[in-house]
């Protein structure tokens, strides 16, 4: 454990060392950690997550009052079991290397006191990244949340999904919101891809990763990543050289929703990890969306039980996206191309309208007889559809104008 | 105007003559019609109607008590306007020549007063038909709503909607529920196809037609009509002869919405008439479905539409259409095949057998630092992924079982 040495090496912020040490000791939103930290600052939170010393008598009831106000019971934060589950990985402790491989790899690590941490992470309370590990222009860090939306989906999607991931993800770019996923294969390197294609936002796109800032993973993806991380950023909250396990990938998720005004789920499978991601973002009283497809495909299972659970709305264009997570009265969907020449007519013309023959030509009265109005109804109905170019009529009868 | 000597002929009952005579007057849902018909019954509502006496002056302010009663203002229910209107067809009527007609092509006429009306017509409050056309066995006119469902959709619809269509209703009819629909080529006859084949119902299938049941319309589902009357119910509200006009397709469709426990929309566009069911559906209080599909299809552009507004519930298969009509708990749509060996195992479990390897062994403390747990977590959670067998332990270390 190089924790006290490297704490007071020259030019290392202990604050952003104890940070980086945390990020490396307690896996994401571990509980007993989140509460040590809220409770009495990161320098001291590692102290004791590392084993360096204990907690002192003076800080017991911080800690226990940090408990109760996150809402939970002491069992939830039993510090003796958590530094069982800590001290495995405290024997290795060694944060200034890490943030020495990171910068190797051409990373910087952003906390929560930074002036350009992103202010949506806020809304994750307790479960807060303890910190971001970065790749790309970190001015773009600070990018709102309220012009980002996230697009995730299945890694084995299907060609049908991979299209409108990359329909709207385009779209969405183009229109200069920034499109956050998660950098996996499928729907999610669509949604990665349509941004960096058509993006103008800053950034255009973002990938937040579940294994440590130094791996581009899955390696497929190596290409795609490295085009994020030029022209927008690649985050992650796992320590460098972390592999991506289920539960970071899980835990990550909510770190995307976090970042965005609201996730559109464009594939997923029953159990999946966008479903997870969209629960994460309903949890944070963020809109989610969801495009439907065939009931025959797996891929699309999860996206009809959200609609069906009522987390998320059911979307199929760019624009009901935009509705779904636009700021009141921006970005209303309005229908189009479903006009109609009868629109505005009262009923009985609509009615008139579909007595006309097409080909053989009728006269008022047996149109009167046929649509079951007068004939004076008929005669106000037929000049009205006669003027929307619908009706034409000679001296031998009516018929409809195609 | 046949109508006072038919009247009187002998072994016609006035009382169906006179809901034969307004079914061929009065389109469908005319409310000035309607609200004389409720004010003062079939026999005075069709003398007045057809002009052959005036309204009394006694008879006056019963007609508007019901108007109002009906929540109609008065000029909603003008009977000057409304005679101008029913004048021209007023002078064919020979309602006694219609139920011979309709004899003669082996159809039966039904009136609300008759003892097997369907009992679930009465919801439609006013606009109840005035009377039924019917061909196929008349015994099972008195098929319980409760026990049907109405399936329908587009009649241009895509190979998905009509396999989709031929599953729900075959899975419907098979289970003993009446398929009801609108007779139509595309889903409609699908839906009739397919409850055909596999009910068990009585009767399996009902077509509600717009045209005068002496037809069989359109003339390409000729044989599909046939076998509906041989094996269910064809049923009409228009007077024999009576052509189908659009008006009368989306008047129609209250019907068939009227019929069954519920609606399930298949396919349909932006503009259909399956949407116009639903949304008569949804006025009656019965629940709708709407199947999903390729946001690319337009003919699944009026199902999402449904979704988005709140009028249908998205369903996907058959349990879920029965847990939307079924009564409350007698069928509630288990998710199948998505059990997974991690159900019921504490996270801390499935974290463990996520950094357990594939094919080389891991000890178990190297495992509870990958998975950033104390070793007696990993000892306690081994033993249960192996209970589970999906984790195999050796001498030489642990790793995951397939």
């Amino acid at each position: 454990m190089h924790l006290a040495p490297a704490a007071h090496r020259p030019g290392h912020d202990p604050l952003l060392l104890a940070r980086a040490g945390l990020s490396r000791l307690v896996e994401p939103t571990d509980l007993t950690a989140m509460v040590l930290l809220a409770a009495l600052g990161p320098v001291a939170a590692l102290e004791i997550a590392a084993g360096a010393r204990p907690l002192r008598a003076a800080e017991h009831p911080v800690f226990l009052r940090a408990a109760a106000e996150a809402g939970c019971a002491p069992r939830q934060v039993d510090l003796r079991r958590a530094l069982a589950r800590w001290a495995p990985r405290a024997e290795e402790l060694d944060p200034a290397e890490d943030l020495a491989v990171a910068a190797g790899a051409g990373a910087w690590f952003a906390v929560p006191e930074d002036p350009d941490w992103p202010a949506a992470l806020a809304d994750l309370g307790l479960f807060q990244p303890v910190g971001l590990w970065g790749r790309g222009d970190r001015r773009l860090l600070s990018f709102p949340a309220a012009r980002a939306v996230a697009v995730v989906g299945s890694r084995d999607c299907s060609t049908y999904g991979r299209h409108v991931a990359l329909d709207l993800s385009g779209a969405l770019a183009a229109r200069g919101w920034t499109v956050v996923s998660g950098g996996a294969r499928g729907i999610d390197a669509a949604a990665h891809e349509a941004a960096l294609a058509t993006g103008t936002g800053r950034p255009a796109t973002v990938s937040v990763m579940a294994c440590g800032i130094d791996r581009l993973y899955p390696p497929g993806n190596h290409g795609l990543l490295r085009a994020v991380e030029n022209a927008g950023l690649l985050l992650s909250e796992a320590a460098p050289g972390c592999t991506p396990s289920r539960y970071r990938f899980l835990q990550r998720n909510r770190i995307i929703a976090a970042l965005s005004a609201g996730t559109v789920v464009v594939e997923a499978r029953w159990r999946s990890g966008a479903q997870n991601t969209a629960r994460h973002a309903d949890g944070l009283s963020r809109p989610v969306g969801a495009v439907p497809g065939s009931v025959h495909a797996d891929t699309s299972a999860g996206c009809h039980r959200l609609v069906r659970e009522g987390t998320a709305v059911l979307v199929t264009d760019v624009e009901e996206v935009l509705e779904l997570v636009g700021p009141l009265g921006t970005a209303v969907a309005e229908p189009t191309g479903h006009a109609s020449v009868v629109d505005g007519l009262p009923e009985r013309d609509r009615v008139l309208l579909d007595a006309l023959p097409l080909t053989v030509r009728s006269r008022p009265e047996h149109l009167s007889r046929v649509a079951g109005l007068s004939v004076r109804e008929v005669l106000g109905g037929l000049r009205r559809l006669e003027e929307r170019g619908v009706a034409e009529g000679t001296g031998e009868g009516w018929r409809r104008r195609r």
